[in-house]
């Protein structure tokens, strides 16, 4: 038997997938930037046969790669090109939910459970999951959970790991990590499934989730607002803090990302004029009816266009207008994709920093790159910005040729972010695409003791090998 | 220059104490139930000095047993009785705010800073640092992070580990890992950082931590309501939160524990006739002004009671009355122990288990100790329910006489919790009291993990030798 034929054996012939068509899908990453080719792809219907195509798969010298819905901006879901033969060990099969409770306010996922489904199980109870971002109608739980992907509600929420009560894991050797259990405390000993959660398969594979849930929101408020500044936002955030009204989403946008999303976007309104230098999308939500949001909103957005933070607001009368204006940011990526080829960056520094870290990107991409436009959207709330440089309106040259300038633009934007005590990798996670920056910037004793973490536990390295660590 | 005057070189004489006095209260744990003698007690005014102690002491063949304000209850902070020579290490001395950024929603606190004084210059700057617990006037924040202390507000905020941005900790080898950001993404390679939260020290050394503030409490609603059955006080939590209620605190006590307190209390005053067999506290709160908190509760109670989930409520009047409800919960322990010798638990199952939980508690112990009395008191928000056999009322022997039955009676608690998917330690950790239930209910897998972790850390075996792993 050969070793791919063992591992058929395990999950049945119409599960491992070897035939080139086949294996087509899983050979290339989101972006179209990263390609491995499979040995095959493997897609196991259950713990017990995730467990036994990693002891097979050790048996023949196999590494896997683990790959959930694949909407990973990194690369961390396909085969590295110069890698060790792999397999890629698809979870879309576990797709069951296997409980959920509202009186405990918890759901049990497998990883291949499309995150959205999720949401809608969570809502059919009158719950909540409160994580969203725009991959969720394809992103799964286990690849949610290795990236702990981020979101817009990560301010209110957390990201996807403090969501998480209990994980079940499939280690390296074979063996199952089973904590799968639904308790809000536990201190009996190492955390150990905050290893798994963002290790994006390099030192396990998550084959389900307990996940906590909360009351349904059952009132929202939310706002359209053009500030003069990233320090009339930064204010403008603090003062609803402060207010204390629950804010669930704080977007920041520059001038320019409201240009291109009027020039590409389909069935788009801006609710405001254009021309503003700043813009910022807030939310706020009560799970109680008898919460007065909108007074709240009003009063605090007066206060603040009177302490001059703002010079102009939108508030969405309908949910139509409040979807409207959400569907702005979602399809906001897609509409840059088609004003020109753009670096790209996932960067965060403390909440109150972002001003200065704007400026002083600003000021930087323009000295360098005078030609070029940049720019700035992201999670205020999170401190977490993705900058962008992108060619300039007349560029005539390919993606390719604007792309070269990923080699000086990313070190810079993440240099600057990480001078201010910020992070180089806010919520994409590292994958393939940002080893390099982990050599750069992270500290070498933190490197030394991932690195220590990883070989006690995957001393062969067969997971998810040229991932995560330089 | 002998091992220990090399270690005073670092700190100083004054910071380094061998006289026999002076090392005694080090010497026992705060239950008194542990004792270890020190070769010394170390404490260090600085990271630098924590890494060059540890440098000196690994040198010496000495190990380190790190201590804050030795408030745990399991014996982790004292040197274990049989091991090897080691040194306390106190990080009291390193008591600054390191920074406060109000806009931040961030403080940055060094390991022996109080907690209570964390809370304070939060309160300062209009901000809630959440967590609270009893001993929050001793313990200090790196004792806090080392056990991830719970308390009665995790329901809302979470265990001490959600209030982690960043950390900076001393490794067994002396190197500093230095993470100590206050960004709120960060998806850079492994989170390292919950390894040490919840480490008790076995696996280095947290000498300061960037914590989450959150706005400030402006306005709060609390009540002492009797409830039939713990399955209706179940209803009642759901029914709360399921209003959209912000509820921070849902505490549980059987009628027993109002007699105690009523019995033993100083300055105590049930608001609620005796008599009903399970009592509950809820807290509501609201950071904007403008919430109807008082209708919230009101409304909600008065459907519980419909419904017969509530028998009797008393709504706190006034702040004193609010502090008058919390005084008894505070107070209980004493109450508790000035009642009688009693074998106390710490297991959590999932919030909706807890009526289950409680029954078999109860009629287990019943079957083996009809003599004994059962108290069950705790965070039902959290499904961590302190359950406890105290001693018949007529009891004549000691408390050590009392305290045999713990070899069985702890494992049955434990057991009934870990058969409801639950954990035999929620909140207190495992320090030296719980290592033998790690070796009965901890999965061989997991355990396995821990100790590869353990080894690769701390290979020497150094970090506060016999805690935390069997």
């Amino acid at each position: 038997m050969t070793a791919l034929d063992a591992l058929a054996d395990v999950v049945g012939s119409a599960a491992c997938l070897t035939a080139p068509d086949d294996i087509a899908p899983y050979a290339v990453d989101w972006r179209g930037n990263y390609r491995g080719t499979p040995a095959a792809v493997v897609r196991p219907g259950s713990t017990a046969e995730v467990a036994e195509v990693v002891r097979r798969a050790a048996g023949a010298g196999l590494a896997i790669v683990p790959a959930g819905g694949r909407t990973g901006l990194c690369g961390g879901a396909v085969v590295s090109a110069n890698g060790p033969a792999a397999v890629v060990l698809s979870l879309e099969r576990m797709n069951r939910i296997r409980s959920i409770d509202a009186r405990d306010f918890s759901i049990v996922a497998e990883a291949g459970c499309v995150v959205q489904n999720v949401q809608q199980a969570a809502a059919e109870a009158n719950r909540l999951f409160p994580i969203q971002w725009g991959a969720q109608g394809t992103a799964q739980i286990g690849g949610m959970l290795s990236t702990n992907a981020g979101g817009i509600r990560t301010l209110r929420w957390g990201n996807a790991r403090e969501l998480v009560l209990g994980l079940e894991v499939v280690l390296p050797d074979g063996r199952v990590l089973d904590d799968l259990r639904r308790v809000r405390k536990d201190n009996s000993g190492y955390a150990l499934r905050h290893l798994f959660i963002g290790g994006e398969g390099t030192l396990g594979i998550i084959t389900a989730a307990a996940l906590r849930l909360q009351p349904a929101i059952k009132r929202m408020e939310t706002a359209f607002v053009a500030v003069p500044s990233p320090d009339a936002a930064l204010s403008l955030f603090g003062r609803m803090q402060a207010s204390g009204a629950d804010v669930i989403a704080f977007e920041i946008c520059g001038g320019f990302c409201m240009e291109i999303a009027s020039r590409h976007g389909v069935g788009l309104r801006v609710p405001l004029p254009l021309g503003s230098p700043w813009y910022v999308m807030v939310e706020i939500a009560a799970a109680h009816e008898s919460v007065p949001l909108r007074d709240m909103l009003e009063q605090t957005l007066g206060e603040a266009m009177e302490a001059g933070e703002v010079t102009d607001a939108s508030l969405a009368e309908s949910e139509a207008q409040r979807l409207g204006i959400w569907k702005i940011r979602e399809d906001f990526p897609e509409c840059a994709r088609k004003n020109g080829p753009s670096v790209n960056t996932d960067t965060a520094v403390p909440v109150s920093a972002v001003p200065q870290f704007l400026e002083r990107a600003e000021r930087e991409m323009r000295a360098r790159w005078p030609a070029g436009r940049m720019v700035a959207i992201g999670h205020m709330g999170d401190g977490n910005i993705h900058v962008a440089l992108q060619a300039p309106a007349d560029w005539a040259g390919s993606r390719a040729d604007w792309s070269v300038h990923a080699h000086d633009a990313e070190p810079l934007i993440n240099e600057i972010a990480v001078s201010l005590g910020g992070s180089f990798s806010a919520e994409h996670g590292i994958g393939q695409s940002k080893r390099h920056a982990m050599v750069t910037h992270k500290s070498p004793v933190a490197l030394d003791v991932m690195r220590q973490i990883k070989a006690a536990l995957d001393p062969d390295g067969r997971m998810n090998p040229g991932k995560v660590l330089p």
